[in-house]
């Protein structure tokens, strides 16, 4: 067993692709007496800015060949880095191995390469960094004795440690770091596992395909949650490393309790509901569904329509908007109903104002809502993952094919229809009148039942279905959809259409006078 | 740019922790003239059966040191690898850096040294290797001219490609192999950022937290779908390096079109809900729900028992059993209905020649089932992803909450109903009699909803609900879903219990007559 040896920084070797903050860093070094060994880029920095290195190939006494491809790769520097101290000073200073302490590296900017979108593959090949990693992962392994810093936020941490105790690091900052340097190599060879996975699958060096021979995923925790789903099951909240503005991922909790599993599940659901809408929108979801959903003029009378589709499901529910949350709404909620969370892209102060006298209430603030964010979707099977293409569009064509066109009030309750339709699970049918839901039926194996629980629910609301339109999810395999819905008092309804049996569904549509848009796409949600 | 040069192999590098297939491999090199670089065991293994090696200090002439820490970080090794063939032949020459054209490493076993039960720290720690991945990363990013190979699976490949070609080999096998190099080292430091990562946040070595800093995944391909949950979005299934037996992840296909995306998604949910029971039984899942579950003596009684919950949502379903598929049974199926995917533990060579004559139905064979497979459950989020544990456990305690206690038939629908229920999409409520669904409640927003649900299945299928036991996946809030259920004819209730109003709903249970069993554990899933 290796103990962690507690020795003074005497040598660092610097060797950055993002040179922020070095040039001031080696300066701290450099008056704490340490050695400062370096190469290419950094070396130069360093030397045009008075400071004192000591390059690479004259330590090793071997030059840097092959355009900077080997210099690192050198036992007199990996010994300096993986020497047991302790152990090993017999045979390092036989071969005249000095100890290397501090590793300050960062890698070839692979990620940032190949996302430019004139990368050639050859770029991509170059940008791979070989020694830099090595140098890390030995440094990393090597723990107990020496430091590993790749990241410049880390540079005061280190300069702190050494200024406290006597140019020491502490072994559990040297953990820490080790980690972070493991992360951070991971990370690289999966991006480059990605990148490169796509082309061998494809065959094709230009033309990738889609979904890569492995995919590797690298998230980071953002919070540990109280628990999962169910009290019994642990959980914990990860994000992307780039994860979007305007998303639960990167929003700001002002104020409330912390947000649970079924929380961040619920708010990501509502969000990505309400960020389809133009006109103020307010979305509120209970159990992964949107149980009301309202546009109008302002937010204030989005949020009470949204509220009256459903009053009993908003009942402990997730609230969204899609615009500012003022203090009139904020208001209305709180006075009115049990909530779980609001989001809305910016919260003005005369709203959280409101909103603290109610200490549980989860606040947040998400930022600016940008169009749909075309991410991957990924759904865990047992011992697998399905990944698929998040579902970005809305639909293929818009085509009226009943003899009677939409008023231009049922165009546009339609379409809002069809917007929340995408966002329920499926078998999903959504009855909506001016710009309101008016009954969700949601999550049924069978749509007959979506569409009876939608009306149930208008019911229970006392909501009045007659005048309305529908949305579903997917086409209507038999004409018994339509006649239902007519019975009900449904005016309008927009479907994918592509069933064998389409025309005997619009010959039902035509002799009920109803109008009726297929949208060439459906929109399963499970 | 770099030209892909297609020189022979002249000198190889061996360094292998998977020693199979080494042997007769490097005899193979031998005969063809390809000088042997190695070191440590498997030098020894290769000399002490008399194939000629150069031990890589000899020719590197710098000695292993450190107990084999460094022996392969050295310009020698390195410049062999790395150097460009036509570009850096001159800078090779001058410094004595011979070409190394064909790379054959694997890594320490990380993973299986700390899938060991008394695996130490340090024993992770010294299992990190270090010299391996930087051979294997360099020689992958100069695939141009460099063949690398990190499973003996891939020696007959190499084999069959010098033999044919003079000693050469393809561009296009050397990139396919430099690809599977990134992607072991990927996975490789994915589980070192896991296994440290969870040290890091526990701030314990020995007490690692469940959930770590930085979750690094790594999945392979298992087939590209036609697409994904709708047909505009692309989609793809991977599985685990590890993924256990009697899954979707292992099943082996015996006859059918491909596997849709919601084939996969479906059956998984079929196959994790009838993994749960010990007598014959089968499921049919519907839109990720079980539409139909039954269990009995044998297989066809339970088949035509779970059709008849709820006949029009079983067509088009996904039937699972949890016993042999036989000729009978698969002849009840395909005379009936319109089925995706049939899987079963296993399928007796009757029940393949029935379903032989339906080209389309998808026939799996998954092996035997095991109990519950206890693994991490995602669920993704707009930039970011919610990891929780496996909902792995059924109930903290079964206790009787009225005054009345269950019937022996009473008890066993309730626990069966329990199962079922914890498979359902919240809120669920299902209804069971004699070991068989009547109705199944799912996916709404309200629980009262659910129960209207269940019922309507149940009247829609021509069943009785009087004299059938009820499950909710939480506790009622109010007394009114148990009068509700009394009304119904429910006679016994198993629930998690917890609510403020547990004494109303207890109360309301004993003014009914009915038997109530509290789980103390809820089953949410969304």
């Amino acid at each position: 067993m290796t103990t962690a040896s507690n020795l003074p920084v005497t040598r660092a070797l610097l060797s950055v692709s993002d040179k922020s903050g070095v040039l001031e860093f080696a300066r701290f070094l450099q008056a704490q007496g340490v050695h400062i060994l370096s190469t290419g880029g950094t070396a130069k920095l360093l030397a045009d800015n008075g400071v004192p290195v000591t390059e690479v190939s004259e330590h090793t006494g071997f030059p840097e060949m092959m355009d900077g491809r080997v210099k690192t790769l050198h036992p007199k520097i990996h010994g300096g880095i993986l020497g047991r101290r302790g152990t090993d000073d017999a045979v390092m200073a036989e071969h005249g191995i000095g100890r290397i302490d501090l590793i300050v590296v960062n890698l070839y900017p692979f990620e940032a390469t190949v996302s430019k979108p004139d990368c050639t593959f050859e770029d991509a090949v170059e940008n791979i960094d070989i020694g830099g990693p090595a140098m890390v992962r030995a440094s990393a392994k090597n723990h107990a004795h020496v430091t590993v810093v790749v990241e410049p936020a880390d540079y005061a941490r280190i300069q702190s440690e050494m200024e406290a105790n006597g140019n020491c690091i502490s072994p559990a900052a040297r953990f820490d770091l080790a980690i972070k340097a493991f992360e951070h190599t991971a990370r690289y060879d999966g991006m480059i596992a990605n990148y490169f996975g796509a082309r061998v699958e494809s065959g094709s060096h230009e033309q990738p395909a889609d979904f890569p021979r492995t995919f590797n995923l690298q998230v980071k925790k953002k919070q540990d949650c109280r628990y999962g789903e169910n009290s019994h099951q642990g959980g914990a909240f990860y994000v992307e490393s780039n994860a979007p503005a305007g998303t639960i991922a990167t929003a700001r909790q002002i104020q409330g309790k912390e947000l649970s599993y079924n929380n961040i599940a619920d708010t990501d659901a509502a969000l990505e509901c309400v960020r389809q809408f133009d006109l103020p929108a307010c979305v509120i979801v209970k159990h992964a569904n949107p149980c009301g959903v309202a546009v109008a003029a302002d937010i204030l009378t989005a949020y009470d329509r949204a509220y009256s589709t459903d009053p009993e499901s908003a009942f402990g529910g997730i609230i969204a908007f899609n615009c500012e949350l003022d203090g009139a709404t904020a208001r209305a909620i709180v006075e009115r109903q049990f909530v779980e969370v609001i989001i809305a892209p910016s919260i003005s102060s005369d709203a959280a104002s409101v909103v603290s006298a109610k200490k549980n209430v989860r606040l947040l603030e998400c930022g600016k809502l940008s169009g749909h964010i075309g991410q991957m979707d990924f759904k865990r099977v047992t011992g697998g993952l399905l990944l698929q293409h998040n579902d970005a569009q809305l639909y293929d064509e818009l085509k009226v094919v009943t003899e009677r066109e939409p008023t231009i009030e049922e165009y546009g309750d339609l379409l809002f229809a069809w917007k929340v339709a995408k966002f329920v699970k499926s078998n999903a049918i959504v009855y909506v009148k001016d710009n309101m839901t008016i009954g969700v039926g949601a999550g049924q194996m069978s749509r007959v039942n979506s569409a009876r629980i939608a009306a149930i629910k208008a019911e229970h609301a006392g909501l009045q279905v007659p005048g309305s339109v529908m949305a579903s999810d997917a086409f209507f395999p038999f004409r018994d959809g339509i006649d239902n819905a007519a019975a009900a008092g449904v005016k309008a309804v927009i479907q994918p259409g592509g069933s064998m049996r389409d025309e005997e569904t619009i010959t039902a549509a035509n002799e009920h006078g109803m109008a009726m848009i297929f949208t060439g796409m459906r929109h399963f949600r499970h």
